[in-house]
């Protein structure tokens, strides 16, 4: 089968080797506003061709949506009207607002909403890997609406992918990432931001920064064109758990202010049983 | 030579392995308070005899300091007055309360103040690791305090580790340690308390998390009894940085409450200056 590629970055661009590498795909389609991506990833041979997303549709039985979310948002219903019996798979970091979008659609069976749990801090087609999703896990949301045949084909994906599978609702999904994904993002920026200041006003600060500085602050290298639209469809739930995480950080400001050690060591052994889900 | 290790966990015991693999050291004594972990360091090989502090300090040329800076604060003036040509080796992760409290011993030239900025977030001798320091960076603190021939020692041991050296100040480290270590760990430690509280509310949180949340809770997996005197000794600088921490968070959670996405695009980009710093 044929499979358009729609966004041929880092998440994009890592599926298209193992499509390729696996013999899933017959020929991969790239589409991508951007011209010098499509020239990268065919020199990169992630892709055979590139092409417009209009005649994509028609050349292929498949179409993955690997772009940022507010793109998938404003090209899904337009990307539906033109389907007949493709496959299309929203790969999109957010669920409730571009399902809702199309929930009334006559074609939104042969839509699959799946995040697969995995990615790195860069963008852009030479962020592609292999094995970027191998063991990770792949959400679907609201699966029951999608067609057997069209769920059938992405799960068979999933599993050339190695990927582990759990189904939610578009509601659960959008808030477990905002706990789980969106949050971590915020803090490293916040970090990032906070220590950039430091340095502008002290210098030498980055001297002594060791793994425990990077490991915190590595997604601050995160994109700003995938991420805004992230969090401005995922606002609610994203100021919901930023609100709390900084209840917790005052909170360990006024326990330490008021030098109460005894309920500050409580607090470090408390957050030690992140070592029950952290191996 | 010989050499003490007084604390034989994950940054005696990898240095321990170094100073045997170069054949630094004749013979490396381990001092612990914990006689598992003393039995530990011998079935691992990091030492060669436990002995007490008293014994070691009068069968060894350099006694190397790697308990909590709790416990170096209150050994250090005691363990000076029975020093008469050693070389002790202070690594803890504060400096200046440490330092002051020595300041007018008359041994005060035998202390080399050194803070290997290199660790993982596990403990105890079975966390040591062969080349855990290589490429790091080791800060010398109030150098021009110790002995010539006492900093020399340290400084080959340095080399020995493969580490690169910086100096500073006792208080210009606090500070910039606070910035790029300290405050790292207390982010983690609130991140790590926001999702299992959520947890307990909800269940399944975890089942989403993926790569990116590791990176930035892992260090909440760090012992209470290494970092909670770390943070006693070095709590104004850490007080002053978690607030503005706290108020970067505020301002991005602001920005979001408002929908002024154009600003929030400009918050993410700002922070991708960190790429600077983090290759």
């Amino acid at each position: 089968m044929n499979i358009a590629i729609v966004g041929v970055g880092l998440i994009g661009g890592s599926i298209a080797i193992t499509l390729k590498e696996k013999k899933i795909a017959k020929k991969i389609i790239g589409v991508d506003k951007s011209e010098a991506n499509i020239k990268k990833a065919l020199q990169l041979g992630l892709i055979d061709e590139g092409m417009p997303l209009e005649d994509a549709v028609e050349a292929c039985e498949v179409i993955l949506l690997t772009v940022p979310v507010d793109a998938i948002l404003n090209l899904l219903p337009g990307l539906l009207d033109r389907v007949t019996n493709q496959v299309v798979i929203d790969m999109g970091s957010t669920k409730e607002r571009i399902l809702q979008v199309i929930a009334n659609h006559p074609n939104r069976g042969r839509v699959v909403a799946a995040h697969p749990m995995a990615g790195t801090e860069y963008s852009g087609p030479e962020a592609a890997v292999p094995n970027l999703f191998a063991g990770k896990v792949m959400v679907y949301v609201d699966a029951m609406n999608s067609d057997e045949d069209a769920f059938d084909i992405v799960d068979t994906i999933a599993e050339q992918l190695d990927m582990q599978t759990t189904f939610m609702s578009a509601h659960e999904h959008d808030v477990h990432t905002a706990y789980v994904s969106h949050i971590s993002h915020i803090t490293s920026f916040a970090l990032a931001l906070t220590v950039l200041e430091k340095e502008k006003a002290q210098g030498r600060i980055f001297e002594l920064a060791g793994s425990g500085f990077e490991s915190t602050v590595r997604l601050a290298k995160s994109s700003p064109d995938m991420w805004t639209p992230i969090f401005m469809q995922n606002r609610e739930n994203v100021l919901e758990v930023l609100q709390e995480h900084i209840n917790q950080l005052q909170h360990v400001h006024d326990v330490l202010r008021n030098e109460d050690y005894d309920a500050f060591y409580k607090l470090i052994k408390k957050s030690n049983k992140i070592r029950r889900i952290l191996k």
